[in-house]
């Protein structure tokens, strides 16, 4: 990103925009966390065509990591000199403690937050949804705080709710700044566009990525970014130059439905594993199982089937 | 519970049997933990029927605290003098390495464990469950490691296999012990007691509790306990005596669907509040709500007309 691009993104304000990837995570042959190759995919990221990075989202294995090391890995990742107003801190754990400690440490570092609820209770009121984020909110204290909720009823079994929502905004005004929307359903996330224009809204799955540009939308936080980043900003300026981004995203789709075809993070690995030719990208953390090399093989022939070229929009 | 019958306990070896309660967690005004009231709850069980103590099961709200929090009471219980023969600490998070240090400090102390899958990904392979548990076992690397499995597919939304099990039972012989089985399935939980009959396989809902100790399970590991435990251990030696435990399971049951009628650790702690006189006892950790008052008055209502009287079999 050129810094013309860098000053253009910070003169729009607060809010996040554009092509976000929720980084995965390089790991060791004891599967902690390798700093200095996860440090190297946020940098290449960054470089090629993300206007900014979700630290420890789904996609990062974020939840198979403990509080310690996210905080570890995030102190390691600003000291390497990556701009703190870059990366969007997944910060929702389980334990309320837990997501207060990585709201207020994000939040301090400079960090906006995208913040999963709590998720392993089921069925949580709307009353209790409210109290996980007031909580947080409270228990940070901090008016830096940037928070954007994480729905993924899918994963949560915790829908982020309108109510809860308006609640939140009417109660800390300022402090919340958007969504990222990763139900994969178009009409819900147009909903959330539409009830709450001060808030920046991203689809989770970049098949949505156009569409919810044209409806008002804010970009896309996506896990195809982390193989298809050139591509999927292509989009974003053809969008905003008001032309060829129909054609673009037709693109993007075709390697999208490909990726979906095998386990997403997986498979992601896979792809870094061979276009890095470095096989200890494909490593996943339990409960997550690595492809197969017949299925890494498979996805390879299957991207490559439907133009995918790594690392070229 | 007298000395003869903790004795009666320890000679039958390793694997804990009868009647076990997942203890609630007493708060403080600021939402954190009161280390005082939740020991002296867990003394309260021990006293009143319990054979052992769940330390930080679901109905702890374990998921809530984070790895620190629950490290810290469980020193305080054992620095209490509670015997750590008589615990059996949840320790299976969503992160591989708090599940571990978890498991390695409540090892170290000489508890058993109670370990949840992790329950953040959905549909997890049985390799991906299998190398969970088995990265747990080998990185705590202890022969005093005594597993119990916790099967709850309805919070966690991660099934216990027969596969799993199996596989787990012959890499790893001595150390898995036992399973509790919160399905709610008495044929699920039959299922497991025929299955495998060197584990002690303990029905999560006293509901079942006769009928599979028919089976040949092990007792019961229930929220229930927290109210009505005197009147559990009644069952467990009328079965024992062979003699009169249908009718007091009768009684049990009458209460449990009671207490299913409201919310679980809300209805639990609710009544607590009630008969200890003591209304912080009320308190929760989001994303859990407090009963309201006019609730809680229903449910003490309806409690005493099917006969209840906390405290007394």
């Amino acid at each position: 990103m050129s810094q013309a691009a860098l000053r253009a993104t910070e003169s729009q304000g607060a809010k996040a925009f554009g092509v976000w990837s929720p980084a995965v995570t390089a790991l060791d042959d004891n599967l902690m966390i390798d700093k200095d190759r996860s440090i190297a995919h946020i940098r290449w990221l960054l470089k090629n065509g993300c206007h900014g990075v979700t630290f420890m989202g789904t996609t990062s294995e974020a939840t198979s990591f403990s509080a310690g090391e996210r905080i570890e890995l995030l102190d390691a990742v600003l000291a390497a000199g990556i701009m703190p107003a870059r990366l969007m801190v997944g910060s929702g754990c389980a334990a309320l403690t837990d997501s207060v400690a990585l709201t207020a440490h994000a939040t301090a570092a400079g960090c906006s937050v995208l913040v999963l609820p709590p998720f392993y209770y089921k069925g949580i009121s709307d009353d209790g949804l409210y109290a996980s984020y007031a909580e947080i909110i409270e228990r940070v204290g901090s008016a830096d705080l940037k928070l954007y909720f994480y729905h993924f009823p899918k994963l949560s079994a915790v829908p982020i709710t309108h109510g809860v929502i308006e609640r939140l905004l009417k109660d800390y005004p300022g402090v919340i700044k958007g969504l990222k929307d990763s139900s994969g359903d178009a009409e819900g996330c147009a909903a959330y566009i539409k009830a709450f224009p001060s808030m920046a809204i991203f689809p989770g799955n970049e098949l949505l990525f156009l569409d919810m540009l044209r409806l008002g939308g804010a970009g896309t936080i996506t896990a195809g970014a982390n193989v298809n980043a050139p591509m999927l900003r292509q989009v974003y300026q053809a969008f905003e130059a008001g032309e060829g981004a129909d054609a673009l995203q037709d693109k993007v789709n075709q390697v999208r439905r490909t990726l979906q075809n095998y386990a997403m993070v997986p498979g992601l690995k896979s792809v870094l594993a061979r276009e890095n030719d470095d096989p200890s990208w494909r490593r996943v953390r339990p409960p997550l199982t690595g492809l197969s090399e017949a299925d890494g093989e498979s996805l390879a022939r299957d991207l490559k089937a439907v133009g995918f070229t790594f690392g070229e929009a």
